[in-house]
């Protein structure tokens, strides 16, 4: 690169898992975007759920900011402003860049839907790593960035070991997408793989909660709203059709027990909670979506997926299907895809997730 | 979209399979690319390998081209000039971007390789479906887009239904390619199932002839050069390490016959012709690069992959293995190949296939 690095401020907002491994990221990363990108940074603030927000317009120590938040201390000896509110800290930081990853209701998308509706009012540029202001709220926020030069990304939301977005984004312009299929529920992926391996289902979500994977409310999983929510997301970007998450037709695996699970061995076949769209006439959403627990075949790809791994089937109108699988994602999985929205917004000038 | 369209002069050097497939496609995605895109073209020369070339400044109408060369006519009729070569017709052509898919030969990239530094030192941007010229002059035709603003790019050229580079340049930036593997070459492949089918190798090469699959001189496909070629493509763009194809550790399928496709079945194994490649310290290259047949087991991706679809892996130092697998190309994927390079030469501002 011969020019001198463009510097941009960014924003954390949400400094949990996602949040620290991103700015580990960030930390690994700063000599490569430098020199092979062009990209200089300076982190202006970090604002967490309940240790404190961070403002330096000056750029934050991010090594400091994680031995804090490591030893659980809060990070106010940092700080040179005090913010009241998650609100305040979008006013008031100066950043050209939100990630945002906090806390949300997936049935709202609340508060995070209105956090960036506000930053990108504000002129910033957005990326989340969560599903409930995309599902919610992906075409409001979408309109927000025209005829203001700013992003709204939002690669983790959906396999986040995997550049859905991008790919789709990058890869299939001018394509229509008429039909996508996949297991996007990583934690009931794993929780059917246990239950064959002789477990429970009750053991099983015990299993899941002990690796950090399912959530003390296991509903969200069991019951399929997280694979409808995916559903519903790929459903407005890839296949460009408003479709509230509602209107997936979805069924959980809570039915499913060893009776279930033995009798589909013993015919060499698999349960799988898979995630389906297709366009469909005389709906009126235009689409049939739906997440139902499906028992397949040694013949199919989904057969093989196990454990974490997520795949996804997508098919258009100028290729055949195309299968795009990742393999036991972690939290860093879902940092990079923080950096690769970052990257997309700076330097090659995409405008929004819009494809 | 609200700015009128910008208006693209596309040249097509070769219109065999893949230029009429292209040029069926572009009248077929007019409407979408003008009102969705804000993308218009307008096709202002085509070169035959023996049919003859065509320049008209205002214009060729496509129909009449298509129409011309489905009846086996030279397209003179329609040419307002007459060019005697192809490199006039590079000088000549009022385009601002070139589609080759001239035959080529994959040992030297020639005569595409030429072309196509003709075309970038003339000002166009460059998009190709060979091979040969980017296993040979990757890095040559790289820089020669640098400080020119303009783009060269090439899809089509590995697993032509399946966007990799995009999905590359897009899904992984600031990523650190670490290996890759896959099944890349699609005429062993469908050898190979049709003789587990039961077909001698003679037999399955003269049924991949007869699809218009294999070539007259099978030994590209056969002896691994066209797998070598893509092996090396990968490795010198996603692995952005330089490695020229006599660099890649080659073996065919010629030595499996019957005997050892019913030995693996015995052991519930297939044979598959697999592309390789990881870093290694002490090469020359930092890269060991392989194709090779290996016995693959029902619990790998590989061992399910059945006539001509293909499959690739990425290992990188930011996502777990991530998975691309594309099912039965046809000339229309490869088509697409060249329609989403264009997008993303006019829309997305990329600059080269360089990561």
């Amino acid at each position: 690169m011969n020019s001198p690095p463009q510097e941009h401020h960014l924003a954390l907002l949400g400094f949990g898992n996602v949040g620290q491994a991103f700015a580990r990221l960030l930390l690994e990363k700063e000599n490569t975007l430098r020199e092979e990108k062009g990209v200089a940074f300076r982190v202006t603030g970090i604002a967490t759920g309940s240790h404190g927000r961070v403002i330096d317009p000056a750029g934050i120590d991010l090594e400091k900011a994680l031995s804090l938040r490591q030893s659980g201390d809060p990070l106010d000896p940092i700080s040179t402003s005090k913010t009241k509110t998650s609100r305040d800290f979008i006013q008031e930081c100066p950043a050209d860049v939100l990630f945002e990853s906090t806390p949300v209701n997936y049935q709202t998308g609340q508060p995070a839907l209105d956090y960036l509706r506000a930053a990108l009012q504000r002129g910033m540029h957005v990326i989340t790593a969560n599903k409930g202001p995309v599902v919610h709220g992906y075409r409001e926020l979408v309109d927000l960035t025209r005829n203001r030069g700013r992003s709204f990304l939002f690669e983790s939301t959906v396999m986040d070991g995997a550049p859905v977005f991008s790919m789709a984004r990058c890869g299939l312009p001018a394509a229509e997408v008429t039909g996508i299929r996949g297991i996007l529920n990583s934690t009931t992926n794993l929780i059917l793989t246990r239950m064959e391996q002789g477990q429970s289902q009750e053991e099983a979500v015990a299993y899941a909660q002990s690796m950090g994977i399912a959530e003390t409310d296991p509903s969200g999983d069991l019951d399929g709203w997280d694979a409808a929510v995916k559903t519903a997301i790929l459903v407005n970007v890839l296949m460009k059709t408003p479709l509230k998450l509602t209107d997936v037709d979805r069924t959980g695996i809570r039915e499913i027990n060893q009776k279930e699970i033995k009798e589909a061995a013993e015919k060499n076949k698999r349960w799988k909670l898979v995630c389906s769209a297709q366009r469909q006439e005389g709906r009126k959403s235009g689409v049939l979506a739906q997440v139902q627990p499906r028992l397949v075949e040694p013949s199919s790809p989904f057969y093989h997926l196990s454990g974490t791994s997520a795949l996804l089937q997508v098919e258009s109108d100028v290729l055949g299907t195309l299968t795009l699988q990742e393999e036991e994602p972690t939290t860093m999985t879902t940092a990079y895809g923080f950096l690769a929205d970052f990257l997309n917004v700076v330097k090659n000038g995409t405008s929004s997730g819009q494809l």
